[in-house]
C-alpha cells in the first residue's frame, strides 16, 4: 500500500492547517498548531494516555470527545500543562474557547493538545495571540506547517497519507518518540479523513489501527502525561469506503510510528524485535516488550554489539510460555543462540546498518507480534539530563 | 548498629577465604574467589535469580541447597557460564567437584557462583587450577581478597561485618550493582556468621534481611541470570544468639545494598526514592520503584535537574490507590509539589551532592517503603556498549 510521507493533516478534503511561531517555546520554531475540519461531518475519535497524572489538555479533550464529534484540534508545543493544577484546566478551556469563537463552533468540539515540559504553566497571551495567528494562517496546504509546529525534540517532522483509487483519503502527523501507553516525549497524533463514516467505525477503526501501531512502538517505557490520538472524519469526499479504510488507517499509523521511533531521542539505531511463534498474541507483545526495555541491551546495540545475552536475560523475566531450551534468537538473520545453546559467533553479526532486526522464535505456538524501538545513546542521556534547564 | 565495612566474609570465626589471578578475565586481576566454612555446622540457606534463564551454576546450587548444608562457595568473575547449554552445566558441576576434592567434602556440598558476559564457556583448565590456587591460598583473613575476585565492572570491593558483644558476628561481601529479582550486572553475595542457628532460623532470617536490603535496589531494571546470595552459619562461636542477630543480618545486607547502588555502572548520583504514607508497603514499593525504572527521571538527576515531572509521570502509571490531587513530591527536603499543583520553584533544589532523596507522599495510608537506585550518565551508557568487546 503506497504512503506517501511528504503530505499529512491537509492530503484529506476539507481540512485546513497552520503552524506559527507563538513564542511559547524558548525555540526559534512554530509552536502552535491548528487543524479545522470543514465538514460536512464532524466525526471524531481518541484515544489518550492511561497516565492517571493526564495533563489538563488530556482531560478537557476527554470532554470533548464524548458527544465523538470534533471541528478543531490546536496544539502546541513548549509546555504539557501538565501536573499545573486548576490553573492548568482554566488555560486548557480557554485555549479551546479562543479556536471555538474564531471557527465559529461551540467550545466542546475543540480538541487541545499540549507538550513540552510538566509542571510549567502556559504564557496565556502569547497561546492566545498564536491561536488568532494560526487561525488567520489556516489553509488547505499547511499541513506541513501544523506537523513542525508540535515537534519538540523531533529533529524532523512526521506525516503520512494514504490515496485511495476509490476517492478518499487518510492522513496524519505526529510528534515525539514514544507511545502511547506508555511513554513519555509525548506522542501527539492527529489524523485526518475525508471517507464517509459514523462515529462507531471511526471509533473501531482508530482503536484497531492504533492497536498495532504506536501501541507497538516503545522508545524508553516511560508513559506520558499527554499522549493523545485524534481521527476526525469529515465525509467530504462523499465515498463510503470499504474495509481497505482499515489498512490503509493502519498503514498510516505505522508509518508515523516507525518515524516516531527513527527519530527517537538520541536513537542511533531503529530496533524491530520480532517474537514468532508464541502460545498468545499477547504472549508475544509481553516478550518482545521486556526486550525493548532492556537498558543492557539497548546499551549493547548502540556500541554494535549483538550481545543476544542480554536479549535472553529479558526474556528469561517474562511469564510468556515456552521451554529455555528450544529458544532461539537471530540478530539481522544471523541465529546466534539455536535450542537453547550458543550457535553462529557473534562476531558473525553486523549492527553497523541503522535498521535492527532481533528475532526470537519460542517454539510455542504460531502467534507473532513485534516492538519497535530505538538504542540508548549518549544523545540520550545528553537530551533528557539538559531538557528543562 | 555498627557496620564494619572493611571487614568481609572472614570476620566471624571458622571461615577461610581466597581470591587468586585465574587468567579467566581479561583483566589484571583476581577473578576466582573461594570461601569455606570450617564447620562445626554447615548450615545454609540461599536466594536466587527468579529468571528462566538462569545460568548453570544458579541451577547446580539450587540442587545443592536442597539439604541446606554448604561447606564451601567457589566463585568466578570473567563469565556468567550462563546460556551455555550441556557443556555449562557440566563446567559448573566439574567446578564443585574440583572443590569439594580439594577441601575434602562431597560435590553437593560446594555452591558455585559465576558473573561475567552470558553465552561463552568458560575457560575450564584455568578455572580448574586457579581453584587449586585458592585452596592453597586459604586464609583467616582472606575475606578482602575474596571480594576483590568476584569484582566484575565494580570499581571497588564490598564488605560489611557486624560483631556482637554475645561473641557472634555476622559478615558477607558482594559485587555488580543490581538486585535480586531483577538486575543485570549480577549481584553475588556471601554471607557468613559463626552464631549458632538451625536451618529454618537461618533461612527466615536471610529471607527477611534481603526483602528489605538487595530486593529495594534497582540499579538498571534489568535482571540477571545469575543472582545468588548464600548465607552459612557453622555455629563456631557457640553462642545462640537473640532476636538482634535478624537485625544485624538486615543492616549487613543493608549496608552492602548501598554500597552496590553507590557504585552501579556510571552512577554518578545515589538516589533513595522514598514513598510515604501509601495504602500498603507494596503499593509504596510498586510507586518507588516505577520512578527509580524511569530512564528520564534518572537522566535528569545526572543532569542535576529537579525535574519532578518525570516523578509524578512515573507515579501516574501505578495502581497504588491515591488521589493525584493529594499527592506531594519533595526533593533533598524541598517541597516542589503539594497537593495537586507546583510549589516551590525547582530551581531552589540542590542536586550538587552525590546522595538525592526524593520524598512522595500518597496521603493513601500508613504505609512506606524506599527504592535505592542511581542516575543513568553516560558512564552507564558507555560500560555497557562496550562491555563484550
Amino acid at each position: 500500500m503506497m504512503i506517501d510521507t511528504t503530505a499529512g493533516v491537509t492530503a484529506p478534503q476539507g481540512f485546513l492547517a497552520a503552524g506559527v511561531d507563538a513564542g511559547i517555546s524558548h525555540k526559534d520554531k512554530a509552536d502552535l498548531a491548528l487543524v479545522v475540519s470543514q465538514g460536512p461531518r464532524y466525526v471524531a475519535s481518541a484515544v489518550f494516555t492511561t497516565n492517571r497524572f493526564a495533563a489538563a489538555p488530556v482531560a478537557w479533550t476527554r470532554g470533548v470527545m464524548a458527544d465523538r464529534q470534533v471541528r478543531a484540534v490546536v496544539l502546541n508545543s513548549g509546555g504539557a500543562n501538565a501536573c499545573t493544577g486548576a490553573q492548568g484546566r482554566q488555560d486548557a478551556q480557554q485555549m479551546a474557547h479562543v479556536a471555538a469563537g474564531l471557527v465559529g463552533c461551540a467550545p466542546d468540539d475543540v480538541a487541545v493538545c499540549s507538550t513540552g515540559l510538566i509542571g510549567e504553566t502556559l504564557p496565556m497571551e502569547a497561546v492566545v495571540d498564536g491561536i488568532a495567528a494560526a487561525h488567520a494562517a489556516l489553509s488547505r496546504d499547511g499541513g506541513a506547517d501544523a506537523a513542525q509546529a508540535i515537534m519538540t525534540t523531533d529533529t524532523c517532522s512526521k506525516q503520512a497519507a494514504h490515496r485511495s483509487p476509490h476517492g478518499w483519503s487518510v492522513a496524519g502527523m505526529a510528534k515525539g518518540a514514544g507511545m502511547l501507553a506508555p511513554a513519555l516525549a509525548t506522542m501527539l497524533v492527529v489524523l485526518t479523513t475525508d471517507a464517509l463514516m459514523d462515529a462507531d467505525e471511526a471509533d473501531a477503526a482508530l482503536r484497531a489501527a492504533t492497536r498495532v501501531s504506536f501501541d507497538r512502538a516503545d522508545s524508553d517505557g516511560c508513559m506520558s502525561t499527554n499522549d493523545t490520538v485524534i481521527l476526525m472524519a469529515n465525509g467530504a469526499s462523499g465515498v463510503r469506503p470499504g474495509p481497505e479504510f482499515q489498512e490503509a488507517l493502519r498503514e498510516v499509523c505505522v508509518s508515523l510510528a516507525k518515524q516516531l521511533i527513527a527519530d527517537a531521542e538520541g536513537a542511533e539505531h531503529s530496533i524491530t524485535v520480532s517474537v514468532q511463534n508464541a502460545a498468545s498474541e499477547e504472549d508475544a507483545v509481553e516478550v518482545a516488550r521486556s526486550v525493548a526495555r532492556s537498558n543492557l541491551f539497548k546499551c549493547a546495540v548502540a556500541g554494535n554489539d549483538p550481545n543476544w545475552g542480554r536479549v535472553l536475560a529479558s526474556i528469561g523475566t517474562t511469564n510468556a510460555p515456552f521451554d529455555p531450551d528450544q529458544v532461539d534468537v537471530r540478530f539481522n538473520g544471523v541465529p546466534v543462540f539455536v535450542a537453547g545453546a550458543p550457535d553462529v559467533p557473534r562476531d558473525q553479526v553486523d549492527l553497523s546498518p541503522f535498521d535492527v532486526l532481533v528475532e526470537i522464535d519460542l517454539h510455542a505456538g504460531d502467534a507473532e507480534a513485534s516492538i519497535w524501538t530505538n538504542d540508548l545513546t549518549h544523545g540520550y542521556v545528553s537530551e533528557n539530563s539538559d531538557y528543562s534547564s
